[in-house]
């Protein structure tokens, strides 16, 4: 029985793409709901001016609270120095750091460079060493498949910033297809490339589902051996600086290829899809995402059985 | 550049799930209208009696108009050897004779244990073979993966069975998830232990999207060498006799996939969009499926550059 972990992002990336701001108390309740649905990893919000994103004000809160649920790895995503001092002083677990490869993209979501992002990545590793933090830096390589404003992303400038970012002392780096325009052979091949640079500190892919190939492109860093994954509950996400890219792998659909496949990811899918409908009235008039919660589980069907 | 093969099922497998009839016009018109986009196998309807499957009781009609469409295999559903003597009768290209792996499945579907419809297969074949027909016969083994009335199908019943309807002279056989049940590992396990039985003889997946797994099964079946596959415009589909079922893999979505991966399928994806917001309308009010619809083809990436 091998092993996965899905690191919910929904409070983070769903949330930051849905204009209304949710109550911190749905958001605590959201995430003790996670947490209760056997998920171990969640990105509780962002440390960026509250007047950018006003849905993410209240990060520092939800860290708070995190950090007493039992064997919770904590996220945040941290745009500059000025946020980790703040992931620091929460003592969130890790702190995810968005590193576009697209110019066009990297301008318009942090109005800095590809090579601008990296010094401040390694001013922002010199800060957790100097401060003793033990807090993990992991920076996720955004548009490494193409970029709506860009297009085109050229692998060769991923593999150079994958290695420039694991230089500048990042403990981990994932790939993101930000803007949903992977597939299948494009995540093999870049995530194969990609793992000779960085070996096993390539450990997370986070997919858009926003023409339908989501979990066909999970599947293909699976088959590398990536094994972990991010996700939103109910598919929700976006990106505030890439027009139309909607809908991050859901949660739940996640959870169950995996169970499906006798992999085990320590979820509770029942415990999720019901999460997944309080959030649903949280979010009332949202367009929700993901395809598990129409059909729920098989009925006849039990998913050891499929192992 | 490789190439696969969509055979568009939505006239058959999508509207014998839907209760209302669609008008025959309006069915010729999607018919055209998937020519027109590239489609090369259509999936017109069956020769079912209409008392049981009124919605697809202008079968004949529709396989007359597809005859004259350049290029297009006219493929209709046929249960018993009468419905086989309809295909013949009206000059079908191929016929599709479902047998269910699962007894429950088959006797609630066809009220024959999946022995007698082997036979009957056998009879099907003498009937094709005295006839003169060049009509093709291909058995499309539903339930494969399992069961939504027995649960488990025990894979060993599924291999005696393909090796079954090769001797009883199919020229094609085919793996379906009838009922949403597969996952990427099922389907590569299946499909590997299948093509040992058939050779090039198994040329046809057909998967359902119930539970978000459609296009990731479809991958890891193409990634074994499996080159055709059954889709619904609008992701519709489901069968009268699995309860919960729904869903075909939207044949959008799938043409993106392979668009994208620079395997040619002969789609005009944006002629399909635009044909899938016609039948959206025609079918006004039923449950649609599907992802590419919401977000369209990337706007700054043109397919050819990602292959």
């Amino acid at each position: 029985m091998s092993s996965a972990i899905l690191r919910e992002v929904g409070l983070r990336d769903g949330l930051q793409s849905i204009a209304r701001v949710l109550p911190t108390e749905h958001k605590l309740a959201w995430l003790r709901g996670a947490h209760a649905a056997g998920l171990r990893e969640i990105e509780v919000g962002s440390f960026v001016p509250a007047r950018l994103l006003p849905q993410l004000a209240d990060t520092a809160e939800l860290v708070a609270v995190a950090r007493t649920l039992p064997g919770l790895v904590t996220s945040v995503l941290v745009p500059n120095l000025k946020g980790a001092e703040r992931a620091i002083e929460v003592q969130a677990d890790l702190m995810l750091l968005p590193l576009s490869a697209s110019h066009a993209h990297s301008l318009a979501n942090l109005r800095k460079t590809p090579d601008e992002v990296v010094a401040e990545i390694a001013r922002i590793v010199d800060l957790r060493n100097s401060s003793g933090s033990r807090c993990r830096i992991e920076v996720g390589l955004s548009t490494a498949f193409g970029c709506t404003i860009q297009g085109e992303v050229k692998p060769a400038e991923v593999l150079r910033l994958v290695q420039a970012v694991l230089e500048a002392g990042a403990d981990h780096v994932g790939l993101a297809d930000t803007v949903g325009y992977a597939d299948p052979l494009m995540v093999s091949r870049l995530f194969e490339q990609a793992l000779r640079v960085a070996g096993d500190k390539l450990n997370c892919g986070h997919f858009h589902d926003t023409r339908g190939l989501g979990l066909a492109n999970l599947m293909a860093a699976w088959n590398l051996g990536i094994t972990r994954f991010d996700a939103c509950l109910a598919g929700i996400g976006g990106c505030p600086h890439a027009p139309g890219a909607s809908g991050n792998i859901a949660t739940e659909d996640a959870a169950w290829l995996f169970a499906s496949m006798g992999v085990s990811t320590g979820v509770d899918i029942d415990a999720l899809l019901a999460l997944r409908a309080q959030a649903a009235q949280w979010l009332d008039g949202e367009t929700l995402h993901g395809t598990l919660w129409r059909a729920g589980l098989p009925k006849t069907l039990r998913a050891e059985a499929l192992a």
